[in-house]
């Protein structure tokens, strides 16, 4: 998890990260972000702080300030924005990763000046942000779930669904699928990809495929939200090139009436998603 | 093509509605379109009339007032409302049939107070509006092509892609289906449904697989949109719970930390769009 004191202007006054320890339980990485978030707002630079931002992955509620549900962590119902306000006694303003950074993104990044865009995070998971005619999407927290797009036929995913972009194209799936066909542990999806530069053939398929269901899947996106451009961001988006070249390609094949959006690497990098916190605090103070 | 004459309480002074002469040509129908308003617009009860709204299929930018293009009809940046303000004297809003069909649903239809609705138009060809946080998404005029999603793997479509949703489930592809599976010539999807109901094997088995491929579609646009309610209108929705039914089962199975959205059919009828033409119109008046 990281953080950060910023100033209006979105200077990194100070910052801190820490893991994530997501096998001590749901419980204990409640405490420590709250903990981490309580340090923040005693930070000596942080004296004159009027507000805080907490973003979290997983199905948020903005709204009412809760996070619904995170699959990944192991949580359900827990009321961050009042848990939140207590420790640190500023107004705190709260919302999902993906969107805060795909906010970010739009402000800062990659995507300033654009009305449509998606903004694809590729990490352990996959989902998506989605901005159309200049507004962030939430649907009460239900906006973006690309990564639960059935796009392979029946690979069992673990929402108990099938098919899902996330089980095949996310850079665990890649390193895992790599893993099952070549018999060889993989430190990621970044050995898988120098694997298939230097020609590896199992290496090479795994990730042919990964952009083929990308692709499928932002085709998709395409004829339902059309964007005129799609951001990259997540672990992934540091395969550059190797990820967004053929990806350009293949979806410039696949579509024909909807727009054809152009793509581009997040711009802020992993800091995308404490900077969007910053900029919904600073909404609030 | 339908018009009315429209009080701000939506009752209606007057209708017309004439078929829409397509073997003609573009130019002609954009010609009889526009006769057609010119017409309304001198009627006896639309003498204190203060602005018109016009709305068209296929490809449409409403913020230039222009019809971008339809496959079906044939025309290609056609400026409707250039047009239509010098035919009639009148302002003109314009805007897209399908987009103000969901927008009168959700005014005065079966959306009222849903924030978060697919309105799924099912008829010759498959469109959707998409309102999200009470937003009707516009994005340039290419959101909610839902008939162009690939679900049914490489059957080709007339846009130049591969099993697309309307080539397999519209209604006009239901009856040809089950023509071409059956050697037998039908008046239209009603008709096929009306031998699927009473056992015809080869219908049940097209309704079936048209319900299948709605189904995934709506699936994919739950993934993306989070809505609340889908509401299906077009002619098949005519088919009521021959349709519903079956397609809400269908979801609830497929779905799974998505937002499951309830079913209903469209309340305005073939009257929707009018009645969106005409909101937009008491929004200039």
């Amino acid at each position: 998890m990281k953080g950060a004191v910023l100033d209006e202007a979105m200077n990194v006054l100070a910052e801190t990260s820490r893991p994530t320890a997501r096998h001590l339980g749901p419980d204990a990485v409640v405490k420590s972000v709250l903990t981490a978030l309580e340090e923040l707002a005693a930070h000596p630079r942080a004296r004159t702080a009027t507000a805080a931002g907490l973003v979290v992955p997983g199905m948020v509620d903005a709204q009412t300030g809760t996070a619904v549900f995170s699959e990944n962590l192991g949580w359900a119902d827990v009321p961050f924005t009042e848990l939140a306000v207590a420790r640190t006694g500023l107004p705190v303003a709260f919302g999902h990763d993906v969107r805060v950074a795909a906010l970010a993104e739009s402000r800062l990044g990659a995507a300033r000046d654009r009305h449509d865009v998606v903004f694809l995070a590729i990490g352990t998971g996959i989902g998506a942000a989605l901005i159309v005619d200049g507004n962030l999407l939430e649907a009460g927290g239900y906006a973006g779930e690309i990564g639960h797009v059935r796009v392979a036929g029946s690979e069992p995913c673990a929402c108990g669904g099938q098919g899902c972009l996330e089980t095949v194209a996310s850079a665990a799936a890649i390193a895992r699928r790599y893993g099952e066909r070549s018999g060889r542990a993989t430190d990621g999806a970044a050995e898988v990809l120098a694997r298939a530069r230097s020609g590896d053939a199992v290496a090479r398929q795994v990730w042919h495929e990964a952009v083929e269901y990308l692709a499928t899947a932002l085709a998709i996106g395409s004829s339902l939200v059309g964007p005129e451009l799609v951001v990259v961001g997540g672990g992934l988006s540091l395969a550059g090139d190797d990820l967004l070249v053929p990806l350009a390609r293949r979806l410039d094949e696949l579509l024909t009436l909807q727009r054809l959006p152009s793509l581009a690497a997040a711009a802020l990098g992993d800091r995308a998603a404490c900077l969007g916190a910053g900029l919904l605090a600073w909404e609030l103070a």
